[in-house]
């Protein structure tokens, strides 16, 4: 099966599962949830966490819950990220962000509540699995280091950072959810320890890869290529990648980090072929 | 032992336990969330859960992470229910509130990461009984329910509600974390199927008590006691139930919320006596 073909058996399934499980009861708070959850994106967690699972020789259909949760939580994040009191974004997937179709109110509880939704769905995949208080504690840690990311992002605007430090903020803030969702797939798809170790590996190289594109198209990409205002960034005059190290070393990075994670699943066969593809994906998109 | 040593034992040790479970890293962010999660308050919540599992013979220190995971969704609830896009208020226990104290960005935030610090928090309580499953489900069921209670609060300004409406506000509101504090506490305190289910209705009608003692305390206390304006839900033209019922006639019906709760305990002896005392101690504060 192509690649191509892969995603468009998967995707929708997610939107599927994810309209399922975030259910419309006809309350505002609702419908924002499902506003911001259902408006598109490149379900890129939930796709990673399945292609880790089937590297394993686990089945898709057993961890849909823990991708959608994956995918639930990253929607909580942008949420909350775009509020005035933090980036102040109106823009997101190309449509007006949660607080501005809303209100800030409705926008704060709605992610709220799909953090909430997130562990309760998470369940869904893992009560049968021998390890349920490891995915709950992946799940957890990754939100705990979204929020430290955040935090630290929001304190060095308009502040000089070094590379190590650029990196740890976007390890925290993007880094550990997709490292996280790669682990998820991994652990329960039923990976061995030494798979599962492995693909975690996969799962720390291709985070940075993935914050170092981003970083990259937030100067070269447009606005309907974003889905956000382009050079966003730069307004808050956040650090990045470019801004650090050129445009070209940006470059290089990436596809360094990329080759790294590739190095990762040399243990795997065709299993493998659909995380390896999302690898690439990651770093070639729009650059 | 009287109520008031048992109270001076446990309280102690569950600050302890929260000053160790969300410990300082330097940043603002852990700051934040200390400044919250320690300002006093009586914690109710995980003297709920400790006399829960007390009362079907289990013992306070298997579930202090539990308990203490319960009073972080309590405080991160406060967090963001003070935010200016919500109720709007500058003080809470006696002192400013956390973006008063902070900023709105970093209340978010802390409010965001003491929910995933409580999921992670519970699993210690959890991860060597038999149902770890439930109580994660539990904890993420109390936390949805807060939600959809907040956002039905925020939509009813100013608008009449019956006693039914009210209630149900009240219930999903506040209620359900109280409820579940006191299951979480029976479950993992390894109480029988029948012992949880009637410790269960304990719960439900101790959750109805409290709220209805908190409306009235709105009306009749000062700010020292409540330790936030008086006054604040008139200010804000909410329905509580002496607005709906009267002073005396709610004043009734917490009083008999309390005998319903009392008459759910009545197949437990000497152990289940703190449950008891908390109960009285909630109807009687004050009015």
């Amino acid at each position: 099966m192509s690649f191509e073909a892969w995603v468009a058996i998967h995707t929708p399934r997610i939107n599927a599962a994810l309209d399922q499980l975030c259910p419309s009861d006809g309350s505002p708070l609702r419908e924002a949830m499902r506003y911001s959850l259902l408006a598109g994106g490149k379900r890129l967690r939930p796709l990673l966490c399945i292609a880790a699972a089937e590297a394993v020789g686990g089945s898709a259909e057993s961890v849909l819950p823990a991708a959608c949760a994956l995918e639930m939580i990253h929607t909580f994040s942008l949420i909350h990220d775009d509020l005035p009191a933090m980036d102040d974004d109106d823009l997101r997937r190309g449509v007006p962000t949660c607080h501005v179709k809303y209100d800030e109110g409705t926008a704060i509880l709605a992610g709220d509540a799909l953090q909430a939704l997130a562990f309760k769905t998470l369940l869904k995949s893992i009560q049968h699995t021998e390890h349920p208080c490891l995915a709950i504690g992946a799940l957890a840690e990754a939100c705990l280091s979204m929020c430290d990311g955040q935090a630290a992002d929001l304190a060095a605007e308009g502040k000089e950072l070094s590379l190590a430090e650029l990196q740890e903020i976007h390890e925290q803030k993007t880094g550990e959810l997709i490292t996280n969702s790669i682990y998820l797939g991994a652990l329960l798809g039923g990976g061995s320890e030494d798979e599962v170790f492995r693909i975690q590996g996969f799962g720390y190289h291709i985070g940075i890869a993935f914050q170092i594109v981003d970083d990259i198209l937030d100067v070269t990409g447009d606005d309907a290529t974003l889905g956000k205002p382009a050079g966003s960034d730069l307004k808050h005059d956040k650090a990045t990648y470019p801004k650090l190290v050129g445009l070209d070393e940006s470059k290089r990075l990436a596809r360094a980090a990329e080759q790294e994670a590739l190095k990762a699943l040399e243990i795997f066969g065709e299993t493998a072929e659909p995380l390896r593809e999302i690898a690439r994906y990651i770093v070639e998109r729009n650059t």
